[in-house]
């Protein structure tokens, strides 16, 4: 069978991307006692494994959490953690213990989204040593974007000690723990950010982000 | 006009995702003397904007280069270290040459990607502050994906000394340029990753990446 020339994607095609870009949301909050289909799952690991990577490094890795007692221990990791950043929140610690910032408890699928010990790759990072980590975002942005498209809702929570999850999950010198991703059914998404839905902060527009040849952002 | 419900997505429009995000590649050859519409690159950055962001920082930011004279300054500035990344390519040197690693010259559009001075944010970030990178991170690769929907080739190019393309572009204190976009119409989309295809290295199947409950890859 002779290859199949890669596709070319029409307007209807491309705005259904955009729909999907659109809807995805950091959700915190789960349906109980749901569960992900064995293919499901596998998709989004696909997905996530068609990310760009540096010199073809492929750093990342992902720890399926099934154990329940696991699951609880990284529940109290993240709550340890919670309180920890409330204590630095100043006069906003009342309200940022009052958001709802994870869904580690009820979530249908716990996944740790690693870096993977340094490999030495020099291409494309001799300067940029962080691309490694790059790779691993461009991944779970992929697999982000491919459980919204299956109505699943994501909720990436970074609210952890790395080293201690690193020694929870036994991970060996130089392995990372970047994200802990709670994935599974929701009720409904969100209709925008939350952190903008309770006024935790504004987003802004686009049009203060796009520069023309030179950084042309004014203070403040 | 009441808000609309967040969409839910078909398996049809779910695939439509999948087949996009398996034929993003990282391109490195562009048709000379393309340009793309001011409407299509408006949706490449609303869709970057769209991207995750810890604690809504936004901390991405987008410069879009205009002027030949500054393009072929960073051409100059990315032939240099592809140059000293050469150097440190021991017995690969000759077959590192002779790789095609960037298409800064001729692509329609070049963009650099930036992540902005740190804002203080502690929301998500107290043990993790490299999250605003890999904030950044997810808007390339939003904005990689909606290219490759509009049928743009893109090309991450990091082969570049950060300290010397931010003072090139006049960027403030703090600010750190992330990725040099190469950005634009062309000939065909290759097969596979361009380093795979060349030998350069083979890439792994999913399986040897996702493990259950704790770290169990194999040494070497």
């Amino acid at each position: 069978m002779p290859p199949q020339a890669p596709p070319m994607f029409t307007p209807t095609e491309r705005d259904v991307l955009y729909d999907i870009i659109s809807a995805r949301r950091d959700m915190r909050h789960f349906l109980p006692d749901q569960s992900i289909d064995h293919a499901v799952l596998q998709r989004l690991f696909a997905a996530a494994h068609m990310a760009p990577s540096v010199g073809l490094m492929q750093p990342w890795r992902f720890i399926r959490i099934t154990q329940q007692d696991l699951r609880q221990r990284i529940a109290v990791l993240v709550e340890a953690e919670i309180q920890r950043t409330a204590a630095h929140m100043g006069v906003r610690k009342a309200e940022f213990l009052a958001l709802k910032v994870e869904g580690v408890r009820t979530c249908a699928e716990l996944l740790v989204v690693l870096q993977a010990p340094d490999d030495g790759t020099v291409f494309g990072r001799r300067t940029l040593p962080e691309m490694a980590l790059c790779s691993v975002a461009c991944a779970i942005e992929n697999l982000w974007l491919a459980a919204r498209a299956e109505n699943l809702g994501l909720g990436w929570v970074s609210l952890f000690e790395p080293a201690e999850l690193a020694a929870l999950l036994r991970c060996p010198e130089g392995a990372k723990p970047i994200a802990i991703l709670c994935v599974g059914p929701v009720q409904a998404f969100y209709d925008k950010p939350m952190l903008e839905a309770l006024d935790w902060r504004t987003a802004k527009d686009l049009s203060a982000f796009v520069f023309q040849d030179y950084w042309t952002e004014s203070a403040g």
